[in-house]
């Protein structure tokens, strides 16, 4: 099954060659490659080598690392493309905006003078009476 | 430095309990509470105890273990809320959309028939001949 998946995915593909793409860093769990349909200049993506399609499947030691990894980069990024702001975004399905299912980590610089100001503005959900406390309920882990 | 934006922060104000906040998690390094302006039902954000402004004032330690924890909540709370998908979100800077200046890494639950649809497109840029090949160039780490 997971071999399945691994044959049709595109970043499997570019993880082994068969589909280029433009590197910027690469060690033996990761490799960090620019996106090809970037929201601002200098969009790119963390990768795991290995196939997991989501946060739900990657290791935690792998989440762990990609995350540290996200902090490195951002300052480096920052440093270079002299930044204004920095997103990590990280989707999960396709109602969260995920479109290439293996994992994968956004790294987006954001500029004064940039694009897509309103990325992540959204509408305020208002809750009804007593529903804060039910969902803190609900979810609360002792 | 830290003090004085320690205690104008409510975040900080939260974490000594001076604010009421909905507590879905609490461990030594940090505390998970419901976000009060919502995107989707559970909404819900990790804060490390101590203040730190951002990814890049963040430790790398405490960088790790908040993507483990949120691996961990996004499976518990997809599970509670029966959500069909999931977005990790954490911002830098004010262009990039933060407003409290205290890091927090957002959990966003999303549903087929939920609101804030349009939360994660963006246009795409469209990068000139060759600057693709330069901005891997600036980029790369050896």
């Amino acid at each position: 099954m997971l071999d399945m998946r691994k044959e049709n995915c595109i970043f499997c593909k570019i993880m082994e060659g068969e589909i280029p793409s433009s590197t910027i860093y690469e060690d033996g769990d990761f490799k960090v490659i620019l996106d090809i349909n970037p929201a601002a200049k200098g969009h790119a993506i963390i990768l795991p080598k290995e196939h997991y399609e989501n946060i739900y499947e990657l290791p935690e030691e792998l989440a762990g690392k990609a995350m540290v990894l996200a902090k490195k980069l951002a300052a480096h990024m920052t440093e270079k493309l002299e930044c204004d702001g920095f997103n990590l975004i990280q989707n999960n399905g396709e109602i969260a905006g995920q479109t290439v299912f293996h994992f994968h980590l956004h790294l987006i610089p954001r500029y004064q003078d940039g694009n897509n100001k309103d990325l992540l503005t959204w509408n305020v959900l208002q809750y009804q009476e007593g529903e804060t406390d039910k969902l803190a309920e609900l979810l609360k882990i002792d």
